[in-house]
């Protein structure tokens, strides 16, 4: 009997690694299920607060998809569901057609879920992947600074106890300031001390458990599981104390139960006014989740198939919006957790599915109590790791080409939001690029004496012809430079009179576009009238065969030369005796 | 005493050419004006027709704004006015914004003019004449062409005597459909009689001339005048026999006089609902006037300043804009003419001025007379010479990404509009060729035997070494490849583990931008977790000065070697005994 055929195990992967399921990778899997179940209860819940839902939408959001994801996806240890970025950006776009708290701003949650699985499932059925590589990475890393600063401005809010709105830094804390009046200071002390030990946790809590004699692997997994006391300690302290009396926020009443299922909307307005957005989270969240996975596939020379991440990423979106929660993606610091934790297969997300469940079917009431200002802490510790100025330092030493790029994307998402941030530095390197590659190199060459090597007149001392120009073009030939090549030659031609032959060497010629092609024929014509014989060397095999169907070889006045030394050895009649500069 | 600054020689170019001025160049200036100037008269009436603007306009726009250009163009021949396709761009952009025929109508087209000349202007200030390069070749080509058949399609009313509407092929078509039961056979008459005569003046009337004992340079330029004939005879009948009262459209009175000054508005409302055509005609009339001064200069071995073109051209409009006219730009067929004749500076187009003036104060009661068929006639024979299909042939030929540009630039000028039409294609090109350049070509490569030459193990019998993978990028590393080349390195390291070295040979990288150099950092980090080097080799100049402004220099597990060959003499111990496919 054969087993299932190929391109069903391409849209199966658990097809092939279940096969291969036993004791050992079992035990993997439980033991980072439990610890990534342990870190993800208050995380979801923060991301749900930050999203504007209401905390049981993030459990939600992390059961269904995960168990989607581990059917669907390729990367052995990603761990789906919210992530902050995400979590922003839906906030961003669901606030624009309802009011955070309605049912609307649910089934808007729900809807744009569904719109964004949909459309990454499409673009892994057409393998539309690439797209994602438009997204540079200093417009990533820009962006992901921006969110992380935004973010966190938009939690001062729960640590102050006071109210706050909007998507932009402007607004945020214009906002802030203004309801200073109102600030709780048993809030602010909540949220200060939770957001110290958190910060404690990352970074000393971990020495301090080794230097007491717990083992570095296991100290390392009891330190990811610190958000875990700051949520424990501060609920038993607003429920003993009663803080929410005292004008402390509280989570408050969280239904018990497993997700519900939900039923997005398919109103065509709904859908068009949250296209853009959906389009945008679809993208951010793919190069995220995808780049996670690659690392970590890496480690462990495995491989990822893009396009079916696609797949599987959609599945678990689609997922979210039937099941009460709203667009996931691969989070970065879950899915290390769960990879150092030693979770070899998918199964490890269906055991931490099952952990999160249980988990909402029993502690759900507990929760009522605990602080918002907690949560808050929670979701600014983890966002400031985004936050990165030195992109700033590198992109200015590096390119300044760039550093336009990166500080484009940082200020219009600050300023104007984060989807028109994503776009306009998406657009600018865009142009930038184009720009860039429209005014290419190009260097007058000669030889250098006693070689066959021709190199640029003005960077050494090299023998030319004054009846020859020889030309190298570094870039390839296409329509936003091919004009500019035309305008250079005819500039060069009318300086120097006493041309015979012009020579244009193309080692560094990968394409050559239509429009490249008929700059290329005027050239030739331009030249052919006024008694200058036109020649090309070194051009590549595919663009040779490429020519090779149009009319240009034809019509050239000189000929193709292999090499750029055969081109003058024919040409340069005059050229022993000339020398640049004498 | 010294002469003008070179700064000022540059923005007023006729500083340059009229200190040279003598009777010779005078002499061929005056032949040239005269034939431009009769061969102007019925063109510069029919386009104003076509822009849905009254005659006398097409007059006016060939007045002031040939004076301009001769003050701040460089080309020596080229000849500005009113033109067919930047005519169809007026009608459909102040066709959406006023009612044919009304005053506001005028007053758009006198605005559009001072828009696109400010544009213009502003551009050539800023030299960003390089914007008019994202037109690829298949755009233009295909938009030309689209338009030729737009136009001869809105004609087509007037040769028919019934009414028509719209700016895109199926609306147009469907209008005069339904009107054609209202035909007027005397005007079909006219305007088929007109359009026969005027294809035969093309093509058969130079030859006959030259026939009976005309010289064949006179008997060139008297063919050119032939639409004066048509003009004039069906001007004449339509008087003799009163075929107005018949029902033959005429062109009715035309005020006589010099061009007015007139005033374009500045109303905001009015300059958003323009910006975007005025962005469209600016560029499109850039290219198309730039793209004949290049052709004319350089069979005298002249130059021309794109940029100071942008001024020339921007000037015009402006001048269009105060004197009665409608956008204009330089015309292929009238500056093709006046460079024939003889005309050798601007000072022709100054006396083609001056031979328009005194036709606008002499001649225009005799043009009320005149049939539109007889206009429309003109119009079609001259845009018929645009249309080219063969573009499609070509584009299929030699480029299927082209072929796809110029097949949507097509489609959608004809049936959703000009600027639709323009932009949709400069999108599509870009879009393809970002999508070409993110899958760059690569090469695994071996040394073909004997040599120091390394050349792709699919295409040669090489030599290679099963512990080092030699992989050639025949692109500049970017953005939109740079995650594309981590995937195939990861993918070929996955399926080969036997690697200890990577070597990425370069040479036909032009740039590594800041995500390429990220990929570059991640493949040496993750080779370098594999316990496999990574090396480089033939890397440029200009892109190792970059690299060495990073850390990834220092990072790098492996090499930089100046050549394949040197890498593989210090890298390929077991190179001798192992052949591909050995």
């Amino acid at each position: 009997m054969a087993g299932p055929s190929l391109s069903v195990k391409r849209y199966f992967p658990v097809l092939d690694w279940g096969r291969g399921y036993n004791g050992e990778t079992l035990t993997g899997d439980l033991v980072a299920a439990v610890i990534v179940t342990i870190m993800l209860i208050p995380q979801s819940l923060a991301y749900a607060l930050l999203a504007g839902l209401p905390p049981e939408a993030g459990l939600y959001a992390s059961i269904a998809p995960i168990v989607l994801y581990a059917l669907f996806g390729t990367s052995r240890a990603l761990a789906v569901g919210p992530v902050a970025v995400v979590s922003l950006m839906t906030a961003a776009a669901i606030g624009k057609v309802a009011e955070p708290g309605s049912s609307d701003y649910i089934i808007a949650a729900l809807t744009l879920a569904l719109m964004s699985g949909a459309l990454l499932v499409a673009m892994g059925l057409f393998r539309l992947g690439f797209v994602a590589n438009f997204l540079s990475h200093p417009v990533i890393a820009g962006f992901i600074t921006a969110s992380g600063i935004l973010i966190a401005a938009s939690q001062l809010k729960h640590i102050l106890g006071v109210d706050a709105h909007g998507h932009t830094l402007p607004v945020i804390l214009g906002s802030l300031v203004s309801d200073l009046g109102a600030i709780n200071w048993l809030t602010v002390l909540i949220g200060i001390s939770a957001t110290a030990f958190l910060f404690w946790v990352r970074g000393g809590l971990k020495p301090l458990l080794v230097r007491i004699g717990i083992l570095d692997r296991l100290a390392g997994h009891l330190a990811r599981t610190g958000p875990v006391f700051a949520v424990a300690v501060t609920t038993l302290a607003a429920w003993w104390y009663d803080l929410g009396e005292a004008g402390v926020k509280l989570v408050g009443d969280v239904p018990r139960g497993l997700p519900p299922l939900t039923q997005p909307s398919f109103s065509p307005d709904l859908w068009l006014a949250l296209a853009g957005p959906a389009v945008l989270i679809s993208i951010i969240g793919f190069v995220e989740s995808v780049s996670v996975a690659q690392t970590l596939a890496a480690k462990r020379r495995q491989r990822i198939d893009p396009d079916q991440e696609l797949i599987g990423l959609g599945m678990a979106n689609i997922g979210a919006g039937f099941t009460g929660g709203y667009p996931v993606t691969g989070g970065f610091a879950r899915s290390v957790v769960n990879f150092d934790a030693g979770a070899q297969t998918p199964a490890a997300g269906a055991f931490t599915a099952i952990g999160l469940a249980a988990a909402s079917l029993t502690i759900t009431p507990l929760i009522a109590f605990l602080p918002q200002a907690t949560l808050a802490a929670t979701i600014i510790v983890a966002v400031l790791s985004l936050v990165n100025f030195s992109i700033f330092r590198d992109a200015w030493t590096y390119s300044k080409a760039d550093f336009v790029a990166v500080t484009a994307t940082v200020a219009v998402t600050l300023i104007v939001g984060v989807e028109a941030g994503v776009t306009a530095g998406v657009l600018l390197s865009v142009l930038i690029h184009l720009y860039k590659t429209s005014k290419p190199h190009m260097a007058v060459i000669g030889q250098v004496p006693g070689t066959e090597h021709y190199r640029n007149v003005l960077r050494h001392e090299v023998i030319t012809d004054p009846h020859v120009l020889q030309l190298r073009v570094d870039e390839s030939l296409y329509f936003a430079n091919a004009r500019y090549l035309e305008d250079r030659i005819y500039a060069m031609v009318a300086d120097h009179p006493e041309l015979e032959h012009v020579v244009l060497a193309c080692p560094a010629v990968n394409a050559i576009d239509m429009s490249a092609l008929e700059s290329l024929e005027a050239i030739n014509a331009r030249l052919e009238a006024l008694g200058v014989k036109f020649h090309l060397t070194e051009v590549k095999g595919p663009v040779m065969d490429r020519l090779k169907r149009s009319h240009f070889l034809d019509d050239l006045t000189g000929q193709v030369f292999l090499s750029q030394h055969q081109a003058m050895r024919t040409l340069g009649g005059a050229q022993q005796g000339a020398r640049a500069a004498e």
